[in-house]
């Protein structure tokens, strides 16, 4: 099985978990399911809950387990971690926030549902991702309770203001005004080099760390292998920032699917703008290599995980 | 001791525990630490933790057990409610929502660090409940682990689309634009009456109903005691709702502590719009006799539960 092959059948897997383990009405009201599934259901490159999955998987090449097995223990994590990554796209998209009206391919949330409900939307969507992660998969089990709840706190802390909420917050309040910038120039920057990484590590980094961790945990995963794992989800969790802000520099609108050149126009703290382009993918590299040794140290060089690597360094959207 | 006594012994006990376990900077970055501790520390009822130990501490009594060991089980599960409470304040009184500038007799959030911040900071202080509950109180005994999730569960399905969320999104659409009531007249309603019972149950009951089941958990009440004490908190976060509708109708923003008279003037739906308000005040009664009812068979008509039931009907705030 190539990893396009791989990768469209496990979005297939995933695409019908989000669908049978979502609430429907008359459980919930109409109104918000409605502007939920908008998002959830909208598509998207489905990241986190792939690295997700793949970190169940390796976990089970490593230790000789079903692949298979490991994989459906871990489906319910890949659900709650997308759930997280919707809502933060739907807040970070407000108008009071990065004020996107494009996500996707298609308008945002507060375009077509109005802000309010568009928050709400997004407050749903935590909820029912820690929902799901204390519930799923179902069992009183000790070494499966203990799991779901290391799954827990970690994912919660990754989504918090430790961390994702945290990096928004940083970035949000390093914006500059647009009268401050010259029509054309560059912008100021506030954040030295070690303060934006800080930055992306909380903002994006987190929560794809955690994708790979939560994996990694649901599937059993040894002490010494969990580190490996971890030590890669970091990396590969930087270096999908710096790539998105490269994207974000080089893009246009029709092959991201959001609009593009937004970061240097709002006077963002961003990788290029600080280091240039050329070093940017230079260290977006350094991040792949460093990610591609913990994976060989895990003897799962061969592994999905190595190829979500490359695809997230080398992607064009 | 009294119940007033009560009351300010326990409310220390969680100004304490939320300063101790609330993480601090450089855990978090300190622009997002200041706008969650603003709205979280800024006073408030207390009442959902008072409820979460008051209900820990029913438990101990019907049982016999040591009730300051509930309170100390408790008291986790007691500050997650309280942020998740916080949250839910942070983000209805956002422009796109109640658009309210006072709160807790305080500037609202968003007046004070904007409103991306303030929509942040709410996304943080739900995250940082989630992670409470899954961590505290600490331990890996089974029933331990057992009573935490399924608190996680309860809470998240409370707090979220099929509760608070949903219900607060119902309200959000069931408002009428300004221009389509006359000025000064009664505005149109649009939910029936069992409309509004679900918006209301949903809104505000639901996490009123959580913090009750959540204390009664965590001390281990059995499935009879648990039954009694979910139906009272069902019957008290019903009348709560209609309480605030009354008080919104009745109050003074100096008594009350927040804008008073909004819910009319937007054209909500509320108790006394849809039955008056001496119908209004009967219906709060007759919630807490059954609140009363329910307490009685579990034996616990002479705890702190059945004082804070008329604490919530009869006060003036």
């Amino acid at each position: 099985m190539t990893f396009d092959q791989w990768l469209e059948a496990r979005r297939a897997d995933l695409e019908r978990a989000l669908e049978a383990l979502l609430p429907k009405p008359p459980a919930l009201p109409a109104v918000i399911d409605t502007a939920m599934r908008y998002s959830l259901l909208g598509g998207g490159k489905r990241l986190r809950p792939m690295l997700v999955i793949a970190s169940a998987e390796g976990v089970a090449q490593a230790t000789g387990a079903s692949e298979a097995a490991a994989r459906d223990t871990a489906m319910p994590a890949a659900c709650a971690l997308e759930m997280i990554h919707t809502y933060s796209l739907i807040h970070d998209d407000l108008p009071s926030m990065d004020d996107d009206n494009l996500r996707r391919g298609r308008p945002t949330s507060h375009i077509v549902h109005g802000e309010g409900m568009a928050i709400l939307a997004g407050d749903g969507l935590q909820a029912e991702a820690f929902k799901l992660l204390a519930r799923e998969p179902q069992g009183h089990h000790p070494a499966l309770m203990q799991r779901k709840l290391r799954v827990l706190s970690l994912v919660a802390d990754a989504a918090g203001a430790a961390g994702m909420v945290g990096g928004q917050a940083v970035d949000l309040s390093a914006v500059q005004p647009a009268s401050a910038s010259a029509p054309g120039g560059t912008p100021p920057v506030t954040l030295t080099p070690d303060e934006l990484r800080d930055m992306h590590l909380r903002k994006t980094g987190a929560l794809i760390r955690a994708s790979v961790a939560s994996g990694a945990i649901m599937a059993g995963a040894d002490a010494a292998l969990f580190a490996e794992l971890d030590q890669y989800g970091t990396e590969i969790g930087l270096a999908f920032q710096i790539v998105d802000d490269i994207l974000d520099e080089e893009g246009s609108a029709a092959t991201l699917g959001k609009t593009a050149g937004k970061d240097r126009a709002a006077g963002k703290p961003t990788y290029p703008v600080i280091f240039g382009l050329d070093r940017s993918k230079q260290m977006a590299d350094e991040c792949r290599a460093r990610a591609h040794q913990a994976l060989d140290r895990a003897g799962l060089l061969d592994s999905r995980l190595a190829a979500i690597a490359s695809w997230i360094i080398d992607r064009k959207t």
